[in-house]
């Protein structure tokens, strides 16, 4: 019987992959599997409600990801091929208006039916008929449908990082504050979790000048994947910066909170201290303080924690990053500074195959800049908007990114529950600057 | 597996019940057993689903019952009794401020955990205890129970009512409009449901004069239980008045809106077209018109049906049966007149364990006033208030009815959902006006 | 030039009328002048404004009420009248549906023109042309018309009340706190206000028995108006009660502050403390403490003043006066409990002509019941519906007061901005039990 | 008596200055009188009401500007200055969070006292102390107190802009469509309003590259003036571009009308498309369309207006201008590739001083690019945020740009209702995108 508890599972939901780019095939149903592993610790009671209207059930992710497959790959190049249930396309597609209508998406936790089962045998269902379309050896089929599930198993791996941003905004809403996994399981594969201190606050300095940045598609490696948004790659001119070695930390958070950061207008947007007062925010998403001690919680996918003083800090919103910022008297770096650096590092870090879930202290003899890749999303002070020159594709597949460029900020660097091979120098994430239910946190910059 | 559509059930979850109502035990066992019915044909996922704040998941309903037994009975007269899980008061507690924190109304959506599993083996634990406290020899503890277990086998016949009613809200919410049961076994339980019409129209006449309505313990069935607000008994004073046969039908409601009943302001309580403007009503709650047929559908306990016009109309709001009423040149009975007409006729009707579900036409052999209990519960012009002399009970059980006494109005007569020994004629139900998704129709009243 | 302060008035705007009820044409006269003496001494700027939903401008109190004469009575019986302007039939409709659209109330103070001096004009075009309707030899068309000129007359008595609410709301929005009247010009007026205690409390007892309440037309003076929502006159039940001797005073209420009245739920119907938590409320409306004293005071008509222990207190909602009640072991009277015993008094107290504008303490040897009338209007426990066999009239004129009758409360007996010949024992006020910009306040009652 | 329509006033209330930029007093002067001369057609009703919480009332721009001289100039370099009123410093500070407590702004609008004649009292005090600061000989204080005159100067004309945008708001409202000014009068002024062909399209190429963009104070004008925002000037890096050689007019925009561009999805940004669905939006702000001659009509400063096919379209949002840009194959400008362009054109346009107040067709003769000062703020596809090197000011005139580089959107150019030297290539004007009271049109772009 289940309890109140996780369920108890004896191994981490997620493991490295180490399946070579090329394959596409593998690289599919890799991908397949590791969304229904992430979903394996849930009731299906769990995967079924909608905490906030940003959030989707975990149903809802697990369907959504196969219509995605069924409405672009088979409905399109399968011949003959019948949807499994008729009534799906209306309840999973998300927001392609081009392609009909869609349930209302405040109230997709209301979708008690299909049950669970029932969307797990329409994803088999379609995860074989996929798998039955890419015969290697049908190269013109394949050149039209390869970059259809190349683009299909990258939505998939966001939805992945939803679906545990989704469980923790979920659980946090329970006073019983369940665990998605129990600690003890997350421990034994998050080794690096000993005692850490963070590294040393200090600078990397850069010169400025004119660089290019954005995807390259013909930067040698063909089947590198890249969203749209990320091109044109083109060139930037920076003045000369400096971009911090590590991100802000609990420990730095308290310091702003105990010198009444959030209370103090000097450091605000005008839009920022509105929000802060209307929602009443004194801390980042999911800290508490229980009566009884006195001491800064923080609910995470692990159950409640105590707040880690050296990991960095988590769940903020821009407006929050921005303030911090000004009280350091420092400000955001903007995407393309950001971009220039993080080239030069390699792309690793703390992301989901590591299994610590969580963000985790950079140890001290971690290269510089540390947790550039991983442990949080770094808000930047860029706005989302077009690149120059950026076209979206023709098509519903062009409603993927450019209808959303419009009040949003664009963080970058990927973290802690983030797809291990879903995150790249260019990639461009995107909330509006009062979210932060993202594992959103932030690097400071000044001008050199 | 569990598909889309209900679960496969061989028998209906309700039976008439013949226990004496002397045998407390053997009803406080039959009531605790007919809720899990009720529950039974639902999924998981359907149970822990809250699809708008007057509405609680079934889970909820299921886990409050238990509650109610544990806090008011176990608590108090068990020695040594240690709740089941002490994290439970605090998330089903509903609305006892005396008896400490609750869980947000509007947040019982989100309570994935408990899962259902712990909260029914809560029930078994609970419903075990209680059942071992009465103890036929142990006068003196039944005398201080019974009244509690009494009142509690009250309260969940109540939330088995409320339970079916949240279900179908839930389920009408719901693109694919899933059958809480197949009509199949519906229909072969509700034999009565062949085609048959209404009565004729006709008034049933009285002459007014001072009569004694509300609950009379001096009756002499010293076990005849009723809630607080249906007493003191007390007289009033009648002008002669008129009260339909029949309740309003939906051939009736047509009618209405066929001559742009919800568009003319003549009828309307100022309110009540306020209310209708603002929400878009055209008809009736869970009434459709498929675009395909331009027929009247109505979502229902079955699944969709075609609005039957011979049948009482229901789920429409009290400001809808009022200007229906005035569109009639008539208006709603009060609840002192709906009483002592009511007060001569048998207590049977279309109430749950018949099995339908949903209002029926009555028989032209009926005798009148039809359907009077049972079918729907009838909208009165009376604003839900205290009795003169009324006085709650001291302590939270004292917080049942009175502080409810604002802003709702009385319905009486029970319905199709109502258990069958959970209405009589002084039963005093109450909604705000405004509310559509209780079992609610009228029968119209005239001065005579 | 205008100051900050309030006009230089040196005689009060109001001042007792000693006309006879007969000469309809004075009255007419002098309640058009009334009204325009309420507004003098305001600059324009005050007249235009609109503070919230439920409150009018000034200008607009001064357009509808000349609208109902020329809508009502010009435009019907003066053969060849055309409107002084066809665009205010649509600005100066209240709420009478079947006389066409209407400009939305909440937008009233939006109408910065017609600028007053225009609408000023429009009143006197209309007043003079009723006026010459009045002819006394016409003895046909004066039977037609005499209802609607005396409707009209009582109509803008109610608006002179509702003139004064709002300028007092108006003004407490102004942080300066302006006075709509210079204390020491209301002082000279309001002689009786020497310091002066409240009665001590007591009873006034009731047998109970059958008794009838309503409007009598029959009662001899035949040309006694009522509004259609007094009347039928018709007999009601009633068991022995008591009713206080007094309303319940400031320092009566200062006590349920001190005891955390407004805390604890246990007084409180529940859409009442939910009403006063969300919009938290901590003492009457108008009361503030400045922080350099701690003191209580309050905001009137004569601009800030300390709050009165002895006087009525006022600005109370129906939901605070209901909690009151029980606080002290009482509840409220209903209205026909009220009636019968004020039925017994003289027509007679702190009402508008008296100059006072705010509730006065009652001499120690005022009669039982003291300040049964003026003062504040008293809530009752009677939700505002009609009286047995009530119609309203056929026609617009229909829906002056019928279709509110839902969600709202009955208050009774006048207050002190009530015109002098406006209240009467049958006179029925309503308000939403949230409400508390009327000068409402309470009277205590018991079961005997 | 003042009536209906707009007072009668037979000059313009604005003229064209030539006052030398070097004479500080004389400018100074110059801007007090010419926002009291805007204020002047207007009746104190007129100048006392907010129409909606983003505008102010006439009186409360006469006051801010005024408590702007008093709180930065005269009670820091006043010796011995005591405020005129101790109670204006809180009514009249907008948003100056560093000095002290503000009268919420959607409240504005309550504040009836002080009556508009003592608001004028303290413009004549205030203007005539700040006059008497400026002496020429004393060249120490001078140095202090020209930047802030300076910036008060530029500050009250933003509010003069302002005020014309409120008050066209505040009479759009009014059911009586009154004018500003009668047309006559604005006619006789802006004789270049002869029917007038717009314009050719066509566009003007650019080739890119790098050029400075924003404030340069090393123009060799000492005393140009700039905000904070405008600088510091910097290096951009362009592609490549072309920009249209006139704004979309009215004529272009009815297209978008006719091919259903507000209800096609795949023009709009998403929350674009959310906005105008959720506001009902199908055309500019202010157009309306008679139901008797089936026409566009618009609401202007003239009051109601035929649509002018010829003149640029205005009051449109960003999201609609987006979108028309989208409908037309092309894009909206960055405030760099506006800036470049037309820091080659001169300053000069449609602008206040001309009198027109509306926006009006380029002549056919118009050099290119035609209108791109004045008529009509262009919106921009740049997110309104900090230049690189941004730092605001220390103290409180710091608040004045910086703290509202969020969620904005930029605009250039000028419009019709701007003053004439209030306007340069550098100027950066922000709106949210939703916002749509501004004179706010667009012009259109591709990359080359």
């Amino acid at each position: 019987m289940t309890m109140d508890g996780p369920s108890p599972h004896t191994t981490l939901p997620f493991a490295p992959s180490h399946i070579a780019r090329a394959d596409l095939t593998a690289r599919f149903l890799a991908v397949r599997r590791q969304t229904e592993a992430l979903a394996a610790p849930l009731d299906p009671e769990d995967q079924v409600v909608q905490s906030m209207a940003d959030c989707s059930p975990t149903k809802w992710h697990l369907g959504h990801t196969t219509w995605f497959f069924e409405r672009f790959v088979l409905m399109s190049f399968l011949p003959g091929y019948r949807p499994f249930d008729p009534g799906f396309d209306h309840l999973f597609n998300s927001y392609y208006v081009s392609l009909g209508s869609r349930h209302p998406r405040p109230q997709r936790g209301l979708l008690t039916r299909p049950p669970l089962a029932r969307v797990l045998a329409w994803r088999d269902s379609v995860t074989h008929a996929v798998t039955g379309l890419l015969d290697p050896a049908d190269a013109g089929l394949r050149a039209r449908i390869d970059p259809l599930i190349e683009t299909g198993v990258h939505h998939e791996q966001q939805h992945q990082e939803l679906l545990l941003m989704d469980v923790l905004h979920l659980f946090s809403c329970n006073p019983l504050r369940p665990a998605y996994l129990p600690a003890d399981i997350m421990d034994s594969a998050a080794t690096m979790a000993v005692a850490s201190k963070p590294q040393a606050p200090g600078w990397i300095d850069h010169d400025g000048g004119i660089h290019a940045i954005g995807h390259d598609p013909a930067a040698g490696d063909a089947d590198d994947f890249a969203y749209d948004n990320e091109g044109p790659r083109h060139d930037v001119l920076l003045r000369p910066f400096r971009l911090a070695n590590r991100p802000v930390t609990n420990g730095d958070w308290l310091e702003f909170i105990a010198e009444d950061g959030y209370g103090r207008a000097e450091f605000w947007l005008s839009d920022g201290i509105a929000e802060t007062q209307a929602q009443g925010w004194t801390a980042p998403l999911y800290w508490f303080r229980p009566e009884e001690d006195g001491l800064w919680w923080t609910m995470s996918l692990r159950g409640p924690e105590p707040v880690d003083l050296d990991a960095p800090v988590v769940h903020v919103s821009q407006y929050e990053a921005d303030a911090f910022a000004r009280f350091r008297g420092c400000r955001l770096p903007t995407e393309a500074e950001w971009e220039v650096v993080a080239a030069q590092a390699p792309v690793a870090g703390n992301l989901l195959p590591r299994g610590a879930l969580r963000p985790m202290p950079a140890g001290t003899t971690t290269p510089s800049p540390a947790q550039i890749y991983g442990d949080v999303w770094e808000w930047t002070s860029s706005a989302y908007g077009p690149y120059p020159g950026f076209k979206p594709p023709v098509g519903a597949i062009g409603e993927y990114n450019g209808k959303f460029m419009a009040n949003q900020m664009v963080l970058r660097g990927g973290c802690c529950v983030t797809p291990g091979d879903h995150i790249r120098p260019s990639y461009r994430n995107f909330f509006y600057p009062r979210q932060r239910w993202a594992f959103s946190g932030l690097r400071l910059a000044t001008d050199a």
